[in-house]
């Protein structure tokens, strides 16, 4: 049984968090933080949980939090993870952090992405960029594990095979994602309010999205860099990604090419699954099967007129994309079998 | 471990069904029947048990089913039941009954409210009416049970301790119901065309309604049958039921009383919870809260202008309304923990 | 062709009013008020005006729109408009408040719903409740309208017809009402975030909602006022209102006197119609089939069970509820067809 | 005062006709056809129409058409026009055609992208593709107007100025489009349900679908013709489509050279709107904020990163993707203001 915090408990990626962990056999969730909820229990914020359980918000000392937790799971605004990163380290702790502070392995990515100086650059190498399908090994031994963007899992699970083939042009290589409303967490904006945000597709930052580091960063391999060009848009669903990658081909491809692409990937992994089914309604991947769950849906089409190969990922935001995927870490760090707490099927309809 | 099929697999209600009991530790499924879809694997219609399951569907065959399976959950149309049921009764078989064919004790209500003679009248004495928190004792030896409808479940436990206490007029008794459009099955027809169930608000059989026949069968204390007056109305959401309940007040009530009363039916069921909140967004039972989970969230206020009190029930439709609770039956029948494989939280938001 | 200002114009009642007067054959838009947005062109807030009006917002200032303008709307919020109504009047201004400040004649009435005492109590007795239905004489020489609520206008239209029979029991009607979150209008809150605004059904206000203060005093016929037992419920639909009456039966009615009732308040009214098919999927009122229109679609079904007359009224909350409400009682005011600029039909599906 | 029929009015396009042509101040809708429901008000399938005309539905009986009507609108199925549209050419009606049966130039494209052969190619030549922007003199004195396919005009409208500065690659044309249920029309199946429709993103015809050889076509500048790659998702949306265009560059372009390109092309357009703001919520193109009107709002972005422009192209389907271009065609051809009757702003927030 491990000792857990979660700092920055009050938002959505914290009330998934608290969701799987109360259920968690191997967990015991020993603070959860809110500075404006101080006191309140957490369902008052997060009312799935009222009678499953009795914990209540505290303060966020990280001090304390640093005693009493072995491993502390940060759901904080990114910029604000990295110092709170850097003094539980410095306790022992493990961290596992939920914000972009440690995503990127170059700290000039940082002002180039972000717009600031990373602050503690000596940190940026012991980070483990925390995709389990691309580094289970390091996560295994990882003190501080830098949990991947949501656009950015459905993006490079999707995307990698058929770069992998090296069948499609690398330098040109499209993302265009359809996102849901929960991604942008629990502050009010106009841009959130409902009327504003029923029936829309807007697209949201359509250059220079964030999010294309570590896609380009996680997509490099033998040494070549990719060069995505990715816009997401905002549509009116709540849960959910989808992220659509328009590649094109430098030589001719077959489906049984990419399926095996695909199968070596992921045939083994827990959390993906490969979807290109020849019948019935639901033949390629779907953000609504996959709501409610850590599945991360993958599968690809061949376009004979386009001359490009057309890949879909599909997963939740809240959990494959922040919280499910954390525990997933989580549970790799601790050396339990890696579904544990998480193996629940999506639910649908919804 | 128990043997169980399902027959009428390939339903919503068929899905929630499997998808609890492919994580249920003292299930094993045996047959899910689909006679359109034998032969595929459930995820085809069910995606989002996809590599949780290689099960498939396999055709009705009632006779077979009975001698592989213990139990056998039946998620038939209204009608097709009964004469299912009696087969597998004949065999020996334990049976949950989704449908509406036993719910009713007197066979004179089925003429009045669903316009047929029951095929099988003599099965009704030995049906019992599976709401856990009315009959628990009776279910934990029956041989049939009846599943609550799902806008009965809502108003059952939502009007019930109003009307003990004695202080609202049990003879002009409101429910106004809103519901969402999974409750209607996958059977498509126009109005649960896309366009036309969008932003709707569309009264659905606002007069003599169904479900009108059990609640008012089981809100009968001391042998006082109310008039329950219920109008459902479709409304854009595709799960959970929320029954609003208007009654008069006979006298003054005050909180206290009516907190008491709530608190006597309900203080220790594990899927009922009380919601009367203070502070923040979720002072009162909201389907958005429950969807996902087998909880039923219950309140009330009571209005000194209209000299009323109002009571709210939310539900899940296919879970609380429909397979959470079969499955809570069937934990009780089988004499586990009654939340076993049940206990998960909503999804939410979502 | 008459000069017309819009105080408070950066909202959704701002921007249908906009929207209906930048196409009034008698209007000419001279002032639209935005503190926060002065110097803007109407179409960065409200972009479905883009290309159809080069109108900029202005900063408020009350006296200099009395003098350009003959007409004044007032979309500000409760409270706010008394003191600029009074101003505007003593220009010699016409003045139409889409706020609640004017809508009740009792001043005594001002403390018990809305918590404050009426500014400019001399004011209620000129101030001509601005529901066309009933008041349009009054409407044709008012120097001050009170532009109904949006709940209330559904309500009172559509429970009228049966109260005016003498048939139900005044002292029992319950309104249970639908309602958009366009209703709350432009202000940002949690309770309007898309993520907490979606699948929901979230009882608003259940008790003593101020609208029941005007929905009684509208429905006060012959002296008698009933008492109206009203609760909103806010779903998950942008605009639109539907308001269910129960009405519980003193004596026998039959669908011929109800259907007598409705006809004999209706038939010559333009904007209200009497929607009870035999067929079909709209055989009663639904918002869906109002929205973008000024209609208020009313029907009724009698419940023989629960004896019982059930009523429905659906509107655009935004029009027949507010903006386009309000140019139907400028159209009379200025002595032009009622239907100007507002005669087009709803938008569906939608 | 022209005589106007509609063949196929009792779909969603044959119901924007309806409400549009009930206020065209220079049309008389003589027929509005339905086999299934001859003899039914027009307000039983298009409620919104209620109060509005009294027009029945009556068999399309085509020779009977060809006498009463001199514009002649088709709302039929892709395949069942053609037959119908000679017969009535032949009776000298000006026809316009909302299917795709006349839209492609060339003969062997409809074996390509339609799978049959065209029944009469000798049509072809004299079809205009009625996209005013681009063929407005040809439709002046067309006798047979192909209206353009929704998808298809969001893109057309929204590619054309990037793809004629030349800097673009034009044969790696993406086109991401995203779709409303309703353009599916009012046909029921499972993929139209509710709850399968509800939070969905899912591709549609991924590769090789139909508007593509449309969209090419019109594309096609100077003889050369582009390669379009385009992958439609349905989304939870009822109307609307968002054509997203991924272009990559040949050469280094500015802001100032695209704005030029789209103001040459469209300044003088009275529904093609250029949304490209610098502050507010709404600064590109959005379905949500064109619904309910015939304008067709175009927008771009430049990427430095991905070297790449993206372009946006957003229409209500319903309107300026079929009836309302329909009657712009019409207006052109009876040589009215081309806005009349559909001068109309969007209706939002809805």
């Amino acid at each position: 049984m491990k000792t857990v915090g979660i700092i920055g408990a009050s938002g959505y990626t914290g009330g998934e968090l608290l969701r799987i962990l109360v259920n968690h056999p191997q967990a015991e969730v020993k603070a959860a933080t809110s500075r404006e909820n101080a006191g309140d229990p957490v369902y008052r914020l997060h009312p799935q949980l009222r009678k499953l359980t009795d914990l209540k918000f505290i303060e966020p000392d990280v001090e304390k939090i640093a005693e009493t937790c072995e491993f502390v799971f940060l759901a904080l605004p990114h910029g604000a993870s990295a110092p709170v990163a850097k003094k539980l380290l410095e306790h022992g702790n493990k961290v596992i952090d939920l914000s972009a502070d440690f995503r990127l392995k170059s700290k000039d990515d940082y002002p180039k992405w972000y717009g600031w100086e990373h602050p503690c650059p000596e940190l940026l190498d012991q980070a483990v960029f925390g995709l389990p399908e691309f580094h289970r090994n390091e996560i295994r031994n990882a003190k501080l594990i830098a949990n991947p963007g949501c656009i950015a899992t459905a993006s490079i699970l999707s995307l990698a095979p058929a770069i992998k083939t090296g069948a499609v042009d690398k330098s040109r290589a499209i993302v265009d994602a359809k996102i849901g409303s929960s991604g942008a967490g629990t502050h009010v904006s106009i841009s959130s309010h409902h009327p504003e945000h029923s029936g829309l597709v807007r697209p949201y930052k359509p250059v220079m999205h964030r999010h294309t580091a570590e896609i380009e960063q996680e997509l490099t391999f033998n040494g070549v860099k990719p060069t995505i060009a990715m816009t997401p848009h905002a549509i009116d669903m709540v849960r959910g990604i989808m992220a659509t990658g328009h590649m094109f081909l430098n030589r001719e491809i077959t489906n049984q090419e990419l399926w095996k692409a695909f199968r070596e990937l992921y045939q083994n992994e827990p959390f993906v699954r490969i979807v290109k089914d020849v019948k019935g309604l639901h033949q390629l991947p779907d953000p609504m099967n996959v709501v409610g769950s850590n599945f991360c849906d993958v599968g690809f089409e061949i376009d004979p007129h386009g001359k490009r190969v057309i890949t879909f990922g599909a997963i939740d935001n809240l959990l494959k994309g922040a919280a499910g995927q954390a525990i997933q870490n989580f549970n790799i760090m601790i050396g339990v079998d890696e579904t544990t707490a998480i193996r629940f099927p999506g639910v649908r309809p919804v």
